[in-house]
């Protein structure tokens, strides 16, 4: 099953994301067979960013974007969050800090762009900045229709010094979205994920809807494009994710690099000192 | 069983790391029984967890320091490293470059301290500044002698703001890390950890030791305490560890915070509009 491919937007074009059916359940039976194709690509994942960590020559970044409840925290904790914590940070961005703002919308992004072997994964992103930022009105349009453009150079010159850029908007409906929040309302451990601004949001769905479409169609490339990802179906957004961080990996493909220590000479070494204790 | 207190060094006494079985078994009555104690703990580590990080007042800071091979990096992999990476950053800290060479030894440190929330994991750490510097006389006595007394009122002032903080010492006799050497040269997938170096220091083992010896006594407060930790069991090393840790998640008892919008309010909402959407 090639999943880049199911999920890719083709770059140059325009996406509209209505067309695109939110619940799907791609070339699985059921939940179970997802779930096992989950597991085992979470595995496959950990290997090859093991070699990639040791190979020291590229890095990963994955950037989700999503409405409220679509499934990010859920995403990392089991799929994305499964890698080595050695090799992979999680950034969350949030409003910016007076510092932040004090700054251009890149500064703060830029501090957590993968380091060579590493992987990056933010929940939320530059993209905020073509999103919610529109929507609100934050700062006027001229401002914000050049940073698609902005964000188009930011990304190249990441790809350029060896950057694998994945990006990921998960797509669920207004519907699923509201079963959601009230699951939240009957589970006190979710209570603090409550807030009244979340609700707000559901009556400007149309705007993101159309400032999503345009950050997707307007900042899409071969080298750093957009997937979106059916999400109402929870085993699918973590499947579909998964092929698509494996097969990206898998194109990557990292190798150990070659041995630069005398192997002969370090076995004498340790033998010597065997026989010394034995003896 | 009381890891904490099994483990733990007493404040204020001196430590003599000889005396300190390296292979240990606990209350374990084999491999088995300890890697399924550790699965348990690590699961109510990540609720522990979980509760911190929405809690927002506290934070924990976890230092690790060992000889080569000992496993550093096991731990993380199968007991740290299982936390909720939103909430908990792995930090290795090696040869210090130029620019943190250029500023006093706990610049680089202080940016890694967790935030309110926050697990922090220390791959090495300030520690090293009176460990390796001081075998290796990269700086003299003079200079690394006081530093036992700075580090001790950098971690007071963590402490005071809210961070707890366990240290981590893995204790391998040198037969056993002779073995671990032997066994990376026979795995392809580990030779790139091999350097000459690693088997030089072979030669200071006491010197090592003596200074892990001071480090220990002369940095343990009941505030910021160190466990010596019988690491040549590898599946004892990570049960007591998760052991520790859950304890101190425990006593940390960190509580979801309460509900700051009216429940009932958003309820109503909610079922307004499921009803408009049915009809």
């Amino acid at each position: 099953m090639d999943f880049k491919k199911l999920h890719q937007i083709e770059p140059g074009k325009s996406v509209k994301l209505k067309s695109i059916e939110t619940k799907q359940g791609g070339p699985f039976k059921n939940k179970a067979e997802a779930v096992e194709f989950t597991a085992d690509r979470n595995e496959k994942i950990r290997d090859l960013q093991y070699r990639m960590f040791v190979e020291q020559k590229q890095s990963l970044l994955i950037v989700l974007q999503a409405p409220d409840a679509a499934g990010k925290d859920g995403l990392i904790r089991k799929v994305l969050g499964q890698m080595n914590p050695q090799g992979c940070r999680t950034y969350p961005f949030k409003v910016p800090s007076e510092i932040e703002r004090a700054h251009d919308f890149l500064w703060r992004i830029h501090q957590c762009t993968p380091a060579t072997g590493m992987v990056s994964i933010f929940n939320r992103s530059h993209y905020e900045d073509v999103l919610v930022v529109r929507v609100e009105d934050l700062v006027p349009k001229k401002i914000w229709n050049e940073r698609y453009e902005i964000i188009n150079q930011f990304e190249a010159n990441l790809v350029a010094a060896g950057t694998t850029i994945l990006k990921f908007f998960l797509h669920i409906s207004p519907e699923e979205q509201l079963e959601r929040f009230k699951k939240r309302l009957d589970n006190p451990d979710k209570h603090w994920k409550l807030n009244t601004g979340d609700y707000a949001a559901r009556d400007k769905w149309d705007q993101y809807r159309e400032a999503y479409e345009d950050a997707i169609a307007k900042c899409n490339s071969k080298q750093s494009p957009w997937f979106v990802i059916p999400a109402d179906n929870k085993w699918y957004r973590d499947a579909s994710v998964a092929g698509i961080v494996h097969e990206t990996l898998t194109q990557m493909d990292p190798k150990m690099p070659p041995v630069d220590v005398d192997l002969d000479e370090i076995r004498a070494l340790y033998e010597r000192e065997a026989a010394e204790q034995r003896s």
